[in-house]
């Protein structure tokens, strides 16, 4: 395994249950167990092209590594996240066939080939413009705000993106499952599987789970909830078995 | 508590929980748990003027009762249904205000006044046309699946009646959730809450619960799930409270 740079705050966490190691800095954006939960619900074949949008500190992509064989692809605004997640590419040794690409997701094309990839993840801003964000230009802000992107946009770029029957997985808020469906249907985007994620039994979900298949049949499969502790708090069986 | 007749295969059964009594025909359809799950989900308030749409043996109405001091509608097409269901209202004494109105929720204008309930219940056949039914024009095949009225029907007669800032509650089958959210918000009403039954833990769920409000402002609340069974096979206490 290759040695890399580490930059000021910059630490490297190992993801012991994947065998990865991935760069943080602890000054910025880190990634949320929303991308965790959201690599092991996506339906990914060992010979899947995947792309991730918004991929951050390459979170996504490194996880799904193991589980294709074929090129990954994570497509990025910031230039901070571009290069250290091309440093934690390196660092685990899968340059040959793990790409970060510096670009905007309002204009797939002039980045990535449209209409190619079997499998198109995203894990996008959960909250609109004008709901509470404070440094507008900060790494977190932009992950957590609509500042550069709208569900919209995101939902629109997966659509161009994704091949016919290729699958689009996201995580987001419950309270936006409404918009969600209707943007993925407006794109030809079919919700085929759905899963709600809890803290615990007895509480509403804090995150929802969704995959359409591009141009597919309608027709959705509700999943289990996913609960994250039980009753004694501690993490369940499932989550233990996803992460730790 | 009056006297009323019974015809061929009926008999009364009690809904000891609701002090209520209802007629049933034995070889009819008869209510299911899910009518009896929408009538325990919907919010209904002291003064609310209610309608039940393809009301059948006039379950949702008979168990809404209690909850509303105001007039209660139900509408159905089937005049055995009709004849059944007005027999059960009296034998409650509930006469002066539950008003059986034989109709075709097609054509709501013809029966009743729009934009006037204040809450709109509907218990919808589940299966589209053309999957599997026998006899389609038993009352069973008419109540499950989409002979007499689509799911589209029953949205937008339910978007007809209610009025503005008005709820409109439903029990439907999760494969149909992207399509039942796609209409409700193609007739103005906005999806606000959203609960899955399950008959346990660990499983799929086997129906939704949803409750939208016309001319809402857009933001889903999804509820903890509702489970029928415990884990020895028992019924769960949330189910005992709502029925047993």
């Amino acid at each position: 395994v290759a040695e890399v740079e580490l930059r000021e705050h910059e630490r490297i966490d190992n993801l012991i249950h994947n065998n990865l190691k991935i760069i943080q800095n602890t000054k910025e954006f880190r990634f949320s167990f929303d991308a965790v939960l959201l690599a092991h619900f996506v339906t990914v074949h060992k010979r899947d092209k995947v792309l991730d949008l918004g991929t951050g500190t390459g979170i996504i992509p490194l996880l799904l590594s193991n589980r294709t064989m074929q090129e990954i692809y994570g497509l990025e605004i910031q230039p901070l996240f571009v290069d250290m997640a091309r440093r934690s590419v390196r660092l685990n040794g899968l340059e040959h066939r793990l790409h970060i690409i510096e670009g905007d997701l309002r204009r797939p094309e002039r980045y990535l080939p449209l209409n190619q990839f079997d499998v198109v993840t995203v894990n996008p801003p959960y909250m609109p413009l004008g709901s509470g964000e404070t440094n507008p230009s900060s790494s977190k802000a932009i992950a957590r705000h609509e500042i550069l992107c709208t569900l919209d946009d995101v939902v629109r770029a997966s659509a161009q993106l994704v091949n016919s029957q290729g699958r689009v997985a996201m995580v987001h808020r419950p309270s936006r499952l409404v918009e969600i469906l209707g943007k993925m249907v407006k794109y030809q985007l079919e919700p085929k599987r759905l899963r709600m994620v809890h803290a615990k039994l007895g509480e509403k979900p804090n995150l929802i789970l969704i995959e359409a298949i591009k141009q597919g049949q309608p027709s959705l499969d509700i999943l289990p909830p996913l609960y994250i502790y039980d009753a004694n708090g501690e993490y369940t069986d499932e989550v233990k078995q996803i992460y730790f």
